[in-house]
Formats: C-alpha cells, structure tokens, sequence
C-alpha cells in the first residue's frame, strides 16, 4: 500500500468546499486581472499577428492622386464628341507620362497625353482611352493619336480617395494583423506598427504519472503531452511560453517554484493537480495561500475544477490534467486572458451557430463543450461530435476545429438541430 | 516629353503574343514544377505550422493501459452483486495506486484498490467505484470500503486502445501541425518531427513609381506595399521569404538580379512589370531569355498578367504590380507552389459552396476573383463581395476572407444565389 496514511484523509467529501460557477462569470473574473501591457513599436514586417495598440486612420486619401487604371491617353471627353468610324478625331500627343511621374503640362482641347497604367492623369484630362481603343499618325515628327469613339469622362481613372479619404479609420484598436493589414499600413507609411507586448506565460505540469517525451513507456505512466501542447496554445494566442518543467508532489517546493513564476511572468498556467483525489498538489497549493481565489469550480465538462486565483495582481490558472479538458480550459480562459493582455478586440473564440451532423445523445447536469469537426456543404455549417469524447482524450484533440456548447438538461439532440459552436483557431479542415 | 523613342513601339498590339490560360491549367502547369524539398527533422516544439513529411502510426495502443477515469476503487464487479441500502457489501483495501504507479498486486474476490483518477487499473479488477459513492471503517489498522449498490463491469475505466491500436494512422503525410496534432505526437513519444525543409523565395519589386514605406508621399508615386504584404504571405505559407528590393528599368542589371535569384534561392516573386505598356520590364526579361515559359496570360481578373517561367528547374513567378491583383495571383499560384516544396497534402485554398448575401451585378468574360466577407447567420455561410473591387485596390485586401469564383458569362448573379468561394488563410472575421 503505497501511501496508507493519506488514505482516510480523503474519504471526507470534496476538502474545497467549492461552489461552482458558469463559464461567463468565471471568465468575467479571468480577465478583470488581464490588462493591456505595455506598448511597443515594431518593424512593419515583425507586425504580423500582434494586435494593433492603437487605431489607424488614414494620412491622407487613398489613392492620392487620380490613377489611370489602362495603359491609354488622358484625354478630354468633350474633345471626343464628333468621334465616329467615319469621323475619327484625332489628338495630338504633347506628353509621355510614365507610372511614378508627373505630367509636364496640363491637358487643353486638341491635346491629350500618353499615360501608364498606375500614372497620375493629368490636369485637364478627365477620361483615359486604351490604348488598344485608339490608332495613331504621326506627321513632322509630331504624334496624334485617332479616336474613333465618343468617349465618356472618367472612364479608367481610379478617383483620389476611393479606396480611403483622409482621416477615415483603417483599422482600429486591437485588430490582429493579416497580410492585408500589412499592405494597408505600408501604403499609408507606417513603417513601425505599435502592438501590445507579448504576455510572459510561464506553464507547469504537475503528476508523478509524467513521462518526458522522449523517455520509453513504462507500465502505469504517460508521456507529458499537455506541455507540449500547452507551449503551442500559448505561441498560437501571441503568448511567449516558459517552460517551468514538471511540479513533484513537494508542496513546499511547489509553494515556492509557483510564487516565482507569479513574480517573473504575466501569467502562470498549471495543469494537473486540481480534483478532489490526494495528490492533487495545485489544489492544496491554492487553498492554502494568501490572495485571490477566483474560482475552484466551473459548470462545465470536461474541465468542472478548472481553478484559478490572483496573486500580486498576477493570474494562476490551474487547468485539468486530463488533455482534452486542459485543452478546453485553455481555449475557454487561458486564450482571452493572453488576447486581453495584447489588447485584442476579440480575445474569445467566435461564437457561430451550425447545423448538428449527427444525433447527439448525451445528456449532462453541466455545460458540455464537445470536441467536433466542422464541414461546409452547400452554403450550411454542419458541426460532427468527436467520436471519443472522454475528459481525458489526448490524440484525438487534433480531429477538432471547435467546440460544440450542449446546454445542461437539453435532453437529447437531433441531427439537424441548430447548435452553438465555439470557433476553435486555424483552418475548418472539413 | 519624357521618353520619345519609346513612344511608337508601344503602339502595337500586344508584344508577347499571349495564349490565355485557364487558372487551374496554369497551376498545374506550376505545380508541376513544385517538388517538396529535403526532409529535415525538428524539435517537436518547433514543429508548429509546419508540413509532417511522413505519416505517423501509433508504435504503440493508445491509451497504453486500461486507465481509471476516477478517483475511487478498483472493484470487480461480481463481488457487488448483493449490494444494497439494508446489505452494504464491505471490501477490504489492499492496495493504494496512485496515478503513474502499478498495483503492488492482483485483486482477488473480496478485495480492492484505492486507485487515482489517471492511474492503471490493477490485474483483477474490472471496474472502478467512485469515491463518492462509497463509505469506509477500519478494522484492526485494515481499511475495509462499504458499498451499497451492485456495479456494473467497465465502469469509470478508459480502455486501453481506445483512442489509437497499434500501428492504425495518427497522421497523414502532409498535415500542417497544429497544437493538437503537437499533443498527439508528444504522447506517441515523438520528440523530433520529420518536416520539408522551408522554401526560401526570394522577392522582387519593379516599378519607378514606388516609394519605401517610410518615405514621405510626392506626386504621382506611391508606397511599396506589395513587398512587404507578400513578405508576410509568404511567411503565412510557411516560406522563407528574402527581401531583393527593387528592380529599376534597367534591362541589364535586372536580368543578372533575377538571374543571381534563381540560382539562391527555391522560388522568386516579383511584382509588376507584366503589363502590356512601354516599362513592363518584366515581361521583356521573361521574353528574350531562354528557358521554359509557363503562361503569360491566365483567363482570369484581376492578375490576367501573371506570368510564370522556369529556369534551371526554378520558377519565377512574375505577379501583376496591382496590389489587389498581386494578392490574388499569389493565393492562387504562389501558395500552392510554397506549399507542395513543403510537401502539403492540401496546398490549395479550401474551395466552399456559400450564398451570395447581396446582388452581384458586375459581369466578365474572364473568371472572376471577387475579393469577399464571409459572415454565418443561423448555419448557413453568406459571402459579401468587397464594396471596391478594383484590381488596384490596396488598402481594402485585408477585408476579404475570401474569394468569390465568379464564372465567365455567368451574368447577373442575384442574393441568394450559391457561389463557389475559395477560403483565404485565416480566421473568418464575420
């Protein structure tokens, strides 16, 4: 009997004394503690995916200039009137103008200029003919180009201003930049983007039951896969992960491991160590110290002793050892918390309704966040239940791109029932 | 005039004597060029994003021993059978097995073990009884546990296999890992993962109209977003992208840079130059030098001038000056070739059927690109065509999630109507 002495302690109910919370409140009091951090100036091209720390509104209109979209001629539309098969008007050619260059004259009735795609038509102009469109003579070293069509104003000219006037907000306040951000901030010159900086996560995992990696199985252990997998949660939300290893069941040395980690990183995440058994260390560790303690219970599955407290204004989120419930844990408080923190508009996953592939017979006192697989077919968003979904899934995590929410006491579901889901991050791979 | 000489060559018709392809021809004509790089092996924390270069099966069942899925009592279950409210069946302890441990012996009728949430079940035993649902006494220093109703066989025990059986796929060559697929691996004991080696695509700017992106506005010029946008979707595709700045109009010097480029690196992009005017720079380059031409010309809009060519068994991939066309020339043409040198599975955009959310009136002979929101209303996925859609849009490519395919000759397309989307990376933002 490994451990006879711990063996009566343990029989008395939950030693917590928890009292459980929804899912909102309990991200409510999450991310009360995750403010903004401090800003700082990138390089353009070091911006992607980091969130915008303040709004961009246009310098200036965009385009700036009037833009000829056609290799052609500027030309005035008036001058074009009498243009017909049998009456070609002809122009005569006074300016080459070149993308990037400016005209050297302004157009007047008879002339016209030779303009580029992406060159700025010129004063007096106010139509572009292709070039394709025209013919042309030339005569005592004189070109003139024949026109055998009336032709509207404003045809191939792309307005100053009709993508952006000046001032017009281009992207606000905690937008995460795409590739189309980037082309957006480089035609208006930002050339340093301001961004929050990247919340410090300092991750423990907790369980003698822990094997490296790389370490060979043995009878009764598992490999750490929630480390792992935690690291790359952390870096996927714009997190910088710390890998603190694995928490023994010393509760002095974890005291102590932990309350560092609270001082050094701008949050601390743990898995394992939470239930109600006897070597649930973080649990013991919370109930224990001095600070905060937010929540030590979620109506929620998988996950219900999803844990957290506040030390020196400081997070500590206690996760579920099992995967799939560190997995939902993470997604549902650790990811806003580390948006927030780089000052994300948006720090939950987004919520969308789909359409049930599948009927779904579990029933459950609590929320059920069930792992699925999206599909798009003919314009419906269908959303497929996992196949496994114990708490403790941990290779078949990767077969999810969100999260189907099932209602407490919603009685059995239907295929074709609309469902809520919870967006998970990356590509829907159905 | 700035450039007379040029003035009467442009005048006629097109010089490169164009035979228009159709998109996917042209990629095929692309990919076939695309071959995935050499296999590397990384750290398994390093592996995020990118493309697994073999496929991996299980070494071993997963999970790797029948697991208790409680904190309770490893119980076999006939010794229940009596059990009820007036005949409480009393088991003696045995054994305590905490998670990560092995039973120290078999359970035999009319004993048990205390077993943790995690832990493997002892030989012997076939079911677990929750803590909760039972009560205890002592008896000369043996604990004995009461239980009061009959258990059935395989309750709160994972079985050993469940997720994976030895040797079954895990994962497919070709998957783009992700955090899941990270938590996977670690608890198959993959510490190194074999992926293709990043492309390393080096990229061009041409045009004398461009200004860097912290250079002040002046007349008829403007910013370089195309390089810095595609340096950021290069990355997105998981490349490596080489910044090679600009090309002047300088047929010499561009022809040893290009040249120099092929030889360095695995691909090459440049932007603008492709056109039909006087200063296309790079269609004259892709002209007069040996090698194979792929296509000058794709049945398409906006980017009807993408051009591709082949030299030494690397493409150069010359992408239309445009900024709305050089984006969609790259999700259409460079993505997949970034991404077969990476050895995806799935190299090209998702393509989904979505319903048009408004009226689309504007009609083509060419297929047409139509940069677009995706936004979910009850189930069902809506595309919104961009309010500006001009091939030189520049600031407004960051409000697509999407591109609408609008086939040629497809007339009027009215709300409500089902179109083709192809998905771009990213989150849908609606």
């Amino acid at each position: 009997m490994a451990n006879p002495e711990n063996h009566n302690k343990e029989y008395t109910n939950d030693k917590f004394q928890r009292s459980a919370l929804q899912v909102r409140e309990a991200q409510a009091r999450l991310t009360a503690y995750a403010a903004p951090l401090s800003l700082e100036e990138v390089p353009l091209n070091q911006s992607y995916g980091r969130f915008l720390a303040r709004s961009v509104h246009a310098p200036h209109p965009f385009p700036a200039f009037d833009r000829s979209s056609m290799d052609g001629f500027a030309v005035i539309a008036a001058d074009t009137v009498s243009a017909g098969d049998n009456s070609v008007v002809w122009l005569k050619v006074v300016d080459v103008i070149p993308c990037g260059a400016v005209a050297s004259r302004e157009i007047t009735t008879g002339t016209v200029a030779r303009i580029m795609t992406g060159a700025q038509v010129p004063g007096g102009a106010d139509t572009v003919v292709m070039l394709e469109a025209t013919e042309s003579r030339m005569e005592d070293g004189v070109t003139y180009v024949g026109i055998r069509k009336p032709q509207a104003a404003g045809l191939h000219i792309t307005p100053r201003g009709l993508e952006l006037g000046t001032g017009e907000l281009v992207l606000p306040e905690g937008t995460i930049i795409g590739a189309g951000d980037i082309a957006a901030l480089a035609a208006l010159g930002a050339a340093n983007v301001p961004v929050r900086r990247r919340p410090k996560v300092g991750i423990f995992a907790t369980g003698t039951e822990l094997l490296e990696v790389d370490e060979p199985l043995v009878p009764g252990k598992i490999r750490n896969s929630n480390s792992p997998m935690l690291e790359a949660l952390v870096r996927e939300a714009g997190g910088e992960p710390i890998m603190l290893g694995a928490i023994v069941d010393d509760l002095e040395l974890a005291r102590s491991k932990v309350q560092m980690a609270l001082e050094s990183y701008d949050l601390v995440i743990t898995t394992g160590g939470v239930s109600v058994g006897d070597y649930d260390i973080m649990g013991d560790l919370i109930r224990e110290q001095s600070g905060e303690m937010l929540f030590n219970k979620v109506t929620m599955r998988p996950g219900s002793v999803t844990t957290a407290a506040v030390r020196g204004g400081t997070i500590l989120l206690a996760l579920s050892g099992n995967p799939g419930a560190c997995f939902v844990g993470f997604q549902l408080f650790a990811r806003p918390v580390i948006g927030l923190m780089q000052g994300a508009a948006q720090p939950f996953l987004p919520e969308w309704t789909a359409v049930l592939g599948v009927d779904y017979k579990r029933v459950n006192s609590f929320t059920r966040y069930v792992r699925a697989r999206l599909e798009i077919r003919e314009g419906v968003l269908y959303a497929f239940p996992a196949a496994v979904d114990e708490s403790s899934v941990t290779v078949t995590i990767k077969d999810s791109d969100c999260l189907i929410v099932i209602p407490p006491d919603s009685g059995q579901m239907t295929s074709g029932d609309k469902v809520t889901v919870l967006k998970l991050p990356g590509e829907i791979r159905g």
